[in-house]
């Protein structure tokens, strides 16, 4: 274990009907005055934007609304929340809505005490010291937003999408979570949801840090239980306690909680923002792509947490040295996306004719010359990387 | 899963000289003049309080001293702390030690801004809404009260030991962890800690709420964990690693992951609690002899959850059914407690004659006629559960 610091003060209500504590949340924060923050109708038509607002109101709490958060959220929304905010002398944000929707909000509570640009902290030009308080109804587990200190934001100007990780100011002060909330997210959704949380914890878990058992057995339970709970949700989208345990998984996926004591590596997620970028495609299914296409290469470069990966997780029980044993847990792992339905390919993803060179051109021109925690990769490495994901 | 409300907002700086920070950490939560309570000498010989006034000086504050704190705390200096704290114009507290400098210093935070005695909070006649902030230098893994809403404390004139569990006003605002704090504990003090967080565990783990997957898997690789470095310390009290590992696990077995979504237990350290008071046993001795003790009972009157732990945890794969299975679990406990060096019986404990009887009528008296969250218990089973001890 590495020295660390690790502070996750979210307040996590959970369960049936949680997203009717809005107001009450609001209210013990001393907020008077909010704005709303959701994506398109689909939370208006199914009745939770009215339910949300019913609590604001039994809280004698005002708000105006910022509609419209598109995935892959944007600065041109974040900037025209921070006016509304700064107009209406608002002093707290609450997020209904996924990764896109809390990370807009988090950008705007901190860009509203601000002086400059809300956009010097994404390009760390400055370091963020105040921002308001930043509610969450989640209705799409996957991004871990509501209790991660992270928010991706692209700036469309540069067309740059940045990750701004703090320790503190971008927590979500609570996060209201309602299982039955994700009953009606569409299979393709949950799927990619899935792959994502998963990928959080990989980033995580696939260290340089050596002996850190408590944290990677804490790892490994949250990955075991998805691999038990998602086929579940899959087959029946309203199975509460399935969707529960996704839930409650993709939380503990990205709070922190599963990388306490050690360094990390997040280039699966790099590497899947230049596919992302260049063909537009779902962020949980680009991961299902790359993640193990990069698990594959480590297998053959630096195969001993792949290995244990594959004993502990998926209870590979097989002869052969650690390669083997990496490749055949990421058979496994492959094998349990697919049944999700995801893809495990480019070609599957949609992409026919994907310009590797562009990607590995553009990741390290965002990232730098050599990348990764857990293992270093210039170009070649990471253009044999994108070339297993044909 | 059970709906539930969690909030752990504890700042955990752990690590390499983490009581140095000491100062900067009461600095940020703006006190200017704290309480420090420490044990024993041990803490003065070490150094360790000279390093920890240096850190305070360092940063300005100012402090008095209330020392001395005894293992399972009292009312006494509770009171001696409140008034303290009233007539210096205290406006925070420094813990250094473990769970029972800790449960002081917490029972004096609330005390302070009350009007009444403080007492009340543990008798249930008032409810805690105020307390000044308390930050802890750990120097024992085991009572997690360091990340815990918890104080547990005996009143001296009715001699009743109350555990007082709260969301949120008991919990440190900070705490320090250096593992390198707890090289000079003692072998069987070191074990006495790992029997009292692997009950920590176990107290939510034996759980009469169904599918909670991902709180299970949590718990179970936190116990996996403590059941590979728990032998490592023992063999070298100097190993770093393995000494970071066991403070890790000890506060997350305690801080309230091991136990989202899900109702608890706590029949052992009910259990337990009369064992220390007629005979004045250590509690985490105490806990290696019941709580085995306790989960035989179980194997054959609910045997599913045993049997999940000893597949889980201690990889039993045995034919049999869950009766069988959980008790070669409880038997690979066993197994393991008494390779720390801990006794697995009343006369081990150095209890020649227990007063069963006495006991299971305090037991009930205090807690009540039925008692337990995972099976329910009543006189004749908590009799049959304390005479598996002999």
């Amino acid at each position: 274990m590495i020295d660390f610091t690790y502070c996750a003060p979210t307040r996590y209500r959970f369960g049936h009907g949680a997203e009717n504590h809005a107001g009450d949340e609001l209210s013990a924060l001393g907020c008077k005055k909010v704005l709303l923050v959701y994506g398109h109708s689909s939370a208006e038509r199914s009745g939770l934007i009215d339910r949300v607002e019913a609590s604001l109101k039994a809280a004698s709490i005002q708000w105006h609304i910022l509609k419209g958060i598109d995935p892959n959220p944007t600065d041109g929304p974040v900037r025209e929340g921070i006016e509304i905010c700064r107009r209406e002398g608002i002093d707290g944000l609450l997020a209904v809505g996924g990764g896109s929707v809390i990370d807009t909000a988090k950008a705007i509570a901190a860009g509203v005490p601000y002086q400059g640009d809300f956009w010097d902290f994404w390009a760390g030009k400055a370091v963020i010291n105040a921002a308001l308080p930043v509610g969450v109804v989640l209705t799409i587990p996957a991004a871990g937003s509501e209790g991660s200190g992270n928010s991706v934001i692209t700036n469309t100007a540069t067309n740059a999408k940045i990750s701004l990780r703090t320790d503190f100011w971008l927590r979500p002060k609570f996060a209201l979570l309602d299982p039955e909330l994700t009953f009606s997210l569409p299979p393709f959704q949950t799927a990619c949801g899935i792959a994502d949380m998963m990928a959080h914890i990989y980033e995580r878990y696939f260290s340089p840090t050596t002996q850190v058992e408590v944290t990677d057995r804490v790892a490994e339970g949250v990955l075991r239980a998805i691999v038990e709970e998602g086929p579940k949700v899959m087959a029946d989208p309203t199975d509460y306690q399935a969707r529960a345990n996704i839930m409650w998984a993709g939380t503990l996926a990205h709070n922190g909680v599963c990388g306490c004591g050690r360094a990390e590596d997040w280039t699966s997620h790099a590497m899947e923002h230049e596919v992302s970028a260049l063909y537009g495609v779902a962020h949980g299914a680009g991961l299902a792509v790359v993640m193990p296409a990069w698990m594959t290469f480590m297998a053959h470069h630096a195969p001993a947490k792949g290995a244990q990966m594959a004993r502990r997780v998926f209870g590979v029980d097989i002869a052969g040295d650690d390669t083997a044993v990496a490749l055949e847990g990421i058979a496994r792992l492959r094998a349990f996306l697919k049944s999700l339905g995801l893809p495990l390919t480019f070609a599957e993803l949609g992409i026919a004719n994907p310009d590797i060179p562009a990607m590995v051109e553009a990741l390290h021109r965002n990232k730098g010359e050599e990348i990764g925690g857990y293992y270093r990769l210039r170009a070649p490495q990471t253009e044999e990387i994108y070339r297993l994901c044909l």
